[in-house]
Order: C-alpha cells, then sequence, then structure tokens
C-alpha cells in the first residue's frame, strides 16, 4: 500500500511516499480499515516539519477518514463497509483525561493516517456522520474535536452566550459553527477584511481586523455592551492571551488551545484573577466527545468548511499552501 | 385602577373585577410598573380555583409584562419607558434555590399582576426580551423559565441530545422550542393528531399519540435506536412518570414539573434505580435563570406560541378556555 | 481449584462447592489472581436465592480480594505478588454509565470470585489500599464503592454537610465513614437501639428509632433545625423514600440504591417536585471511582466494619447470617 | 466612637486614630454591630498603605467581627447579642460573582471595620462559628473564605486528593486545614524550616523548603509519585505559577489568588495547555460559600492559626508585623 513517511529530522522535503506492506487481517477486536483522506492541523505541520521530533519513518497525520474492511473477533460497534473516521487520542476513551504528551496519538507517538490502509483496535474509531464525505468526516478528529470539546464539555455552552474566536484556522471556524449551531452569539477576528466579510457569511455577528485594532480585548468588550464574550477560543497563546482577558466576562473561560505565538509568555495574572476568569488548557477531547459531536452534527445541517483538497502524493504542497496562511477552512487530503 | 381578585374559597365564578387604589410613588430600590399582559399557567389555575387556598381578595397571576412608569432611589437597572416581565420567585435571584412553598410568589402568596399597577422591589423585574410584545414577554415568567431552567440550568443540554416533551402546555412547547434553538432533537406526544401535525411543524422530529400508544416509553426508546432520550420534560407526574423511566436513556434526566395527574403514585423505583436515571423536581427558576434565558431568546428569532388573547375583564373565560383543554400554546390576557 | 456454583434455579440450597479446572496462563492485557476473600451485599444474595435467575451453574460474588500470580504482555498497571481487588461493572472504567443491567457484572452476568483463581483482563482490577487485608478490600467492590460513588462523586459532599443513612447495612455504614473523613455530619437510623449505639460509636451524630419513630423523616428535618439533609442513602427504596423527601434540604439529594422494600411504590412526586430534590438512581460506580475511593481510603485511617467471617465452604451459612439481619456491618468469606 | 482612618495618599504613618460620630439606628433590613476585632490581609496592606488608592479618610479592614446591637425592621436572621462575621463582597449573595474591582469591599470602596460600631444591611454578615471568639471569626471574612472557596466550590475537593500550598500566610494555612479537614493530604512550601515545621504539625504531609530546592514543582510532581497535585493554593503569582504548573497533575487546579510576586509575568502557557490544567483567578468568595464554611467549621474542631493581636490603636504595629514576615497564621486586631 502506499504511504507517507517522514524521515528524520522532518521538514516538507523530508516527506516521502513509499510502498509499505498492507497490514493483514484484524486481531480480537480490532477493524481493518481502507482510508481515504486526512486534514492538516497545526500538530501535523510541527510533526511533519519536525518542530515535534518524531521516530524516523513515522507515518504522520492524526485524522483519518474511510472504509471498515475487515472485522476481527469480538467487535459488535463496527461491520465491514462502515465509513469511519479516527480518535485523536485512542487510550482517552470517556471521563477524565490521563496524557500530558502525545506518545499515543497516531501522526506523532504513534503511526497515523497519511497511508492507504490501517489495522487498529475497533475503539480507535467512530462511525462518521451520517451523510458526510470522507474528507468531512476527517476535518473532525482533531479541529472539530477540539472546537466542541472546548465550548460545550468545559465550556458548557448556551443558547445566548456568546463566543470569541480567534482567527480563521479550522478550530475557530468550527467553533463559529458550534457556537451558532447551539444559539450563542459570535464574535470572530482575522487580518483579512475578506476573511472577515466570510466568518460574517458564516454567522459571526461582529468582527474586528486585529492588524487595524491591535486593542480588540476592549473593542471586545464593548461590543457585548460592557459584559464581556463568556468564552474565548484562545488559539494564539501568549501573544493573545492579554486582549483575551480584557474580552472576557467576569468569571469566564478561556481556552487555551494553540501556540501560534510560543509557547510561553507575559500574563497579566492580577487581571485573570480580579476578572475571576479561567484559563483551561485543552488538547482535543476523549472519544465519548467525539460520539457527542457526531451525534450533534448530525442532528443539525453543519457542514465542514473545506478550503482545498490535495492527493496523498501532494501531502508537501498542501502543507506549503497552509503554511501560506491563505486558506480559510480546512485543506485536506484524499486518497 | 382596575384589579382582579380572588374571593375566598376561590373558583372561577369568585373571580372579580374590582377598582383598587392606585399605587403611590416607589420607595427606594423600587419602580412602578404599568401591566398590559399576563398568561395564564397551571398554578395559577390552582389559585383561581381555590385548590391552592390564598388570602381573600388575593390579586392572581403570577406572569407580568409592561412598562417602567416610575423608579425609586437608587435604581440603576431600570428606566422610565422601560418594558420589563416579572419573576416567579422574587427572593431567589441567583444560585441554589431556597424555599418550598409559594408565600413569596405573586399571584399567590402576595399579590400578582392582574392589575394595572404595581409597585415592587426593581429586582422582581427584568427587561423583556427586545422586541417583544407585552403579551410575549409575560409568557416568560413561569413557562418559558420552568422550560429553560429545566433544559439548560439543570439539564445541561447540548446540540445533538433528544429531549421529549409531554404533551402541548406552555412548558412543553417552550421546551421543543428551547431545545431545538440548541441544536438538540425532539420527541414530542400528544392525544391530538391535529397538534401532533403542529408540534411537527416547530420542529419535533418524531410525534406520538399517547392514546393510540399507551406504553408510549419503550416507543421513544425504539425511536432513539434503543438509547433513550437525554432529558424529559415530565408535566404529567405519577401517571407518566413510569413510561417517562422507560424512555430516558442511562443516566438521563427526567426534570418532574407537573402534577397534572396527581400529587403522587406508583413509581417503578428499581427502574430509575438501575437505570442510574435523575428524576428531579423543578419550580420555575431564578432570576439570574431568566436573565440567561433573556439573552438566548434576544440571539435567536423564536417567538413564543400563543393561543389566544383576552381583556383582563375576561379572565374567567379565558380559565374556561384553559380548562377546555382545546389550546395549544399560551392563553394571554392584555389590558 | 475450589469454587462455589450456584444449580438452577438458585437457593442457599443449591448452592455447591466443586472442582473447576485451574485457569492457565493469562493472555495479552489479562492477569490471573488467587483470590483470597470476598464479602456478601444484597446483589450476591438475589443471585445465589435466585432471585436474580443466572446461568446454570454460575460462581457467585461479585467481591474478590487477592493477590496477582502471573501477569499477560502488555500488562504494566500491576506485578506479580500485587494485592488486587476486584470492580463490580469492569466495562465502566471512566465516564458515563452505560449499561442498565447486569449482565456484565461478575457473579451475576459471568462468573465471579466464589473460586480460587481467576484469570481477567487486567482492568477488572484495581490495587488494594495500602495496608488493607484482602477481607477488608473485598468489601470494597459493591458496598464501599456504592457509597462513594453517591456521596461524592454524585453528591459532590463536602464538609459541613449532613448526611442521612437508612439502617446498618454495608453501603449505609461506609457512607457514614466516608462522610465523616470528609467533615459532614450523619444522622443514622435502625430499628435496633444497640445498633444505633455503635452508629453514634462510628460518628453519628443523632440516631433515630425508626420503630418507635415512624415519622422520622420530619424528625430529620427537626434535628438539623429545619434545614433537612443534604443528602440521604436512600437503601430501603418505595417504602421508605416518601420519609427520605420528608427529611432532604430543598435541592438536596437523594440516592436511591437499595430495593429492600420492593421494585415500587406509592411516591409523593409533588413533594419530591415543590423540594426541588432529585431522586438518583445509583448502581454502585466506575473504575476509576474505586481509584479515587482507594485514593481516600490511604490518605485516612479508615478500615471497613466486619461482623463475622466465613469460610468458602461456609458460604449458605454466611448468607444465613446476613438473611438474619442480625449483623452490623459486612460478612465477609476468606479462603 | 473610635475609628482608623488612612489619609492619603497612604502610607502606615498615615493611619489616624479618629473619633467618629457613633452610628445611629439601624433601618429596615439593617443591623447595628459592635465590632470587637478584625484581621489583616495582603488587601488590608495594600489599602492602607496606598498601593490601592482609596478615599481619603477612608475606614479600612474587611474583616469584621462582632455583635449585634440593634436590628431594623424587618431582619429575621439576627437578634441583639447574636455574635456577627462581615462579608467581604457584599453584593454578592449567591451564584455567579460579578464584580471585577473592589468599589463595595468594605475597607476599600466602603468603609470598613476599623472603628467600633457600624450599621449595615443584615446580608453583609453572617453568624460568627459557634464557640468562636471575635478574633477568630475575623480571620475567615477573606482568608478563611477564599481558601474554602478556591479548594471546595471551585476545586470540588474530595477525600484522597493532594494540595499544594505555597508558603504560611492566611489563605495557606486556611487551604492546610480545610484540606485536612475534608480527608485530602497536604504538600507545603516555606524559605523558612521552622515554618516547616509547623506545617507538617498542622498535618502536611510533605514540606519543601523552597530557598533549597528552588525546582519545587519537579519534586512536588515526584512527591506524588509523578501524578502531580489535584490543586494548587496558587498566592504567589507569576513568580510561582510556572513552578505550579509543573507540580499540579492532568486535568488539575491552580487557583490564582495572589500576587505577591507581580500582577504579570512569563508563564509556560505550552505547559498549562498541555498538561489541560485550569488556571482559576479567585477573589474571596459569595456569602453563600461563607455559610456553607461556617456550616464545615462547626461540625469540625478546626480553629484558626492566630498569630498575634494587637489594639486597634496599635494597627500601624500590626502591619509592620505582617511586614516582617515572621509571622505564622493570622494577625489580629482586638477593640
Amino acid at each position: 500500500m502506499k504511504a507517507v513517511t517522514v524521515r528524520s529530522p522532518g521538514g516538507l522535503d523530508h516527506l516521502q511516499i513509499t510502498d509499505r506492506e498492507a497490514p493483514g487481517e484484524p486481531g480480537p477486536g480490532e477493524i481493518r480499515v481502507r482510508i481515504h483522506a486526512s486534514s492538516l492541523n497545526f500538530h501535523d505541520m510541527s510533526v511533519v516539519t519536525g518542530v515535534i521530533p518524531s521516530e524516523d519513518g513515522r507515518i504522520p497525520m492524526s485524522d483519518g477518514a474511510g472504509v471498515v474492511e475487515a472485522v476481527g473477533e469480538g467487535v459488535r460497534e463496527f461491520a465491514v463497509g462502515d465509513a469511519v473516521v479516527s480518535t485523536f487520542l485512542p487510550p482517552w476513551q470517556d471521563g477524565l483525561p490521563h496524557q500530558d504528551n502525545f506518545s499515543a496519538v497516531p501522526g506523532d507517538g504513534v503511526d497515523g493516517y497519511a497511508c492507504e490502509q490501517v489495522v487498529r483496535p475497533a475503539n480507535w474509531f467512530t462511525h462518521q456522520p451520517s451523510g458526510y464525505t470522507h474528507k468531512e468526516s476527517a476535518t473532525l478528529t482533531t479541529a472539530g474535536l477540539t472546537a466542541w470539546r472546548a465550548l460545550v464539555e468545559d465550556g458548557n455552552l448556551k443558547a445566548g452566550d456568546t463566543v470569541l474566536v480567534l482567527g480563521t484556522g479550522g478550530v475557530s471556524i468550527f467553533a463559529l459553527q458550534f457556537a451558532r449551531m447551539m444559539g450563542a452569539r459570535v464574535i470572530a477576528t482575522s487580518s483579512s477584511d475578506d476573511k472577515l466579510e466570510r466568518l460574517r457569511e458564516l454567522g459571526a455577528e461582529h468582527t474586528i481586523n486585529y492588524v487595524t485594532e491591535p486593542k480588540w480585548g476592549k473593542k471586545v468588550k464593548a461590543l457585548t455592551n460592557g459584559r464581556g464574550v463568556d468564552q474565548v477560543i484562545e488559539v494564539g497563546g501568549p501573544g493573545t492571551v492579554p486582549q483575551s482577558i480584557d474580552a472576557v466576562r467576569i468569571g469566564g473561560l478561556i481556552s487555551l488551545i494553540g501556540v501560534l505565538t510560543g509557547t510561553g509568555g507575559n500574563i497579566p495574572t492580577a487581571k485573570l484573577m480580579i476578572k475571576q476568569a479561567r484559563l483551561q488548557g485543552v488538547v482535543v477531547g476523549s472519544r465519548r466527545h467525539q460520539l457527542d459531536m457526531i451525534r450533534a452534527i448530525e442532528a443539525s445541517d453543519m457542514r465542514p468548511i473545506i478550503d482545498s483538497t490535495f492527493a496523498l502524493e501532494e501531502i508537501a504542497k498542501a502543507f506549503e499552501h497552509e503554511k501560506s496562511g491563505q486558506h480559510f477552512g480546512k485543506i485536506c487530503l484524499e486518497y
């Protein structure tokens, strides 16, 4: 079978299309899946470029969607022909998180889905949302679930809440969509007026160009009549957290998801304290969260926003496109 | 001013239209409100018919909506001309419930809103949803807030959940609407196929005629592929709880709101136990819940379903209509 | 190896001591455990007496504690020689409950621990509390965890809360002990003044003889200065729930654990509603709950109260003793 | 009556003992209290030294305990002679926090309790714990409630959890005591081996001298067998948060309470994220939290640790002592 591997020490020029032996029959509790699609995330980028070092020859990509080809003994949840989508943290089935590294994450600590076939424990997958294509489903594993978990599981989102999303990455757009699905309002930022226009089309009530409005925290607060937003989907990290603290309401939630602006930096902790706000670290979610998210998607007509689609062999080109920052929505691989 | 009073021992023929002295100027922290609308609830019916005994001459009706005419010293939340709506349990501003009787409820333990003017502490009211009429707003105090509190505050509703609503009373229809607003699915019951048709128009995915399907609990479970519903808005009481237990999922919530079928009865407690379900008593909600609900309404285009509107003098006729059970949605008074 | 089996249709005279082939080597993810102790619960009684029908030849007893004899491939949590204790619902590792029957419960749907050796998946066990004997540990699987889960996981117990425990069964005594461990007060009932004395020695602040005080609900309320208790460990079922509703505070929790007085009965639902109380079905807990409980036990000097100990061959005699109702605390088997 | 006032711009040499007209009779809903004790907190220090600017002539001190001398119309909760203690944020009675400044805090935005008599709304006070002296009670308003709210209300503390407390300030010692009261373990830090000895006497299981062990975060993690602590009572601020992140478990809570090391600084946000930890701003708590805390205290034998007591006239001396950092436990004023 065809597979992409990352040769050490990583870098887009170290991505290699290889022939790998196809996996055999699934053992007890396992399924074999013909993977048809994946999608690109910041974390995948870190792996393929070597920012996160991984084993030489690692198959990258955490997102994988495809069709069950064979089921092992004792598997009751899936049948041959079922459309399935991967989970980001397979050991985290339900309940409390228990990992603070990526050693069990497909496409990082173990081989991922940039390949045509895998044999994995059945509970590393869930059903796809009914009616979704493989590439739409593939966007859910990382970006979709991160947004869902932050807003709904940690954030207990309810209708009438206001959510602030930063930029137009996958997580932010999903957060916008889930928030709208649940009757919440959205304020969105971007450096591009064109992208802001698209965010408004997707349901953002207010948008802010953070280049022309660098103190967007206070602006957000003003747009909520001084109350502040209930939640911030904070994908920026230390460079944006100070503005997010200005933007959030008393007792509100800032879901700390991203490291786009670095792994640490100056944070006005006294302001966080006096606002009694919560800065909550988030790393995707559990399989149960994914089941809940898919149930929500199926009760709605929400579709992921897909920017563009590449063949598996074009994976380096796909990541170049991601790097360019010109995209709006998810970049997918289809194979 | 004009007011309706309930002469002991109650009964629709004991409702009297009287002239009462208009209230004077509001004291510190108070407002004077010109009430323009109310709406009928099961609890109001119990008061006016004397099922719940109240003081002779009590002004009934817990729901009241109107316009601020005067504000007392220190009131900052409201200004003259503001459209406001009453709260059901004024001492319960926020946090934990602390009352197990109706001694502080307008229209029961204290005078209510079947009159033209009141002077009350400002925090007995909230703003109306922007764009709502007085009679639309009046439906929120009791029926709207009960549904909201059960689903969202106690039930932590999320998109993709399934909610079962029983019948077409005010609380059930509001629950249907709030559930849809938040991306949840709804299954609804009624004894009338015409009403079931209307429930489907409002967004119910499945409907059940409980006359032809007396074991609707198992039917509901089947409609959810054996999973059961996440929440039941249980307005029936002991006569319907056994079916609701069959209908709810493992670990699910049955919000016990109503006494339509009596104040007690035979409950299969072992079934409730083995399902690890939660039977949760609900009495409306706090003022903070009302603020949250109104915020949700304003972020949506939801409108209450109003069946019919009567003048204040027609209050007995309005309750006769309520008794007939022919209505669908709220019955309002406007004055 | 020696094993006890239940011949159809059950009954203490159908308990048979048999010789069974010892289990072989553990497979991947499994461990072999030399079981040394078990303890008796109401649920075990229902199985051995045939009230809950089970497969002919079923090995009963859900509680099992012993020593790891061999570990299969990939098992990292346990080593040979480790003292371990079984879990009641092995598929429920963490998160939400997902079973409403006993098909996966050792000693009911599958073979239990009334035998000398078992091979089971490693995650069907946890470590014993440090310093506990096997029989002390065996009391935790069912009775201990039920009390812990009700009070702490569902009930969010905090210091200063008041807990009402009914009678002197295993769950009730554990609840008393856990409540005291966490700085809560306890009110306890029994029909025996001698047992009430022992409950006071264990830390109950108030005790009530429910024979001489049949309206103990109001008595409990009075003992809390009219506030009511925060939680009731309701092991009685329909015969006691009405008193428990009188006893609980507004917004309080009644954990519905037992069926001692039947599987259904007359419940004053309107009272439950007006009190905004929560009647919560409880069936033991998850493996994660057990890990938390053991962590709590290890941080304290709590020891289970053991009434008496029997040899495996005396299992019928042990259940006769249980039936007599003369015991105080857990009845154990040791072998 | 005697009162202490802070003359602008603050400073210990600007504290003045003055004669003020005694307050008159309490109006409706008010009580007059003869204040007998207060205690010193970091926030009071900031007010009296002018770090937090306040109105010229402000009466400082947020903590106040004394005896009810007179009750106004409609006050039912208190009677003449009752021992009462003040609340830190009077408008926050229950439910969600709603203030991000100190404008309503006695001793900051409004006059405090460094005086002999006050007339205040009754709900600015609660009863003292039964058996407490005035000065013991006075320690609860700020320091006690901050610890309680962080651990119990936000942190949902349970037996078996491990809590890390930093230093020997009032909040940290209360946190140690509340944690022990609820069956939790405590790890404590200090720069003084003598103080560490006293922390162990109070129940700390492990102690760390942070001078000799500047990387105490990893040390704490090691002391918990690599699991990390469930909660950190983080009174240091930016200078200690990085170590606290190392110390906390996956999904754990860091309650951000203090600004001892500054109002902002370099925080390793990526570490917080990957640990899925929660950095939660805390400012004391609500009146309902205080009622709960007092209920907990009354169910235990916990007593505040009081370092020393000064007369009201010695207030500057008391603050000098606080500044010295030599104390262990609370510094009180008695008058």
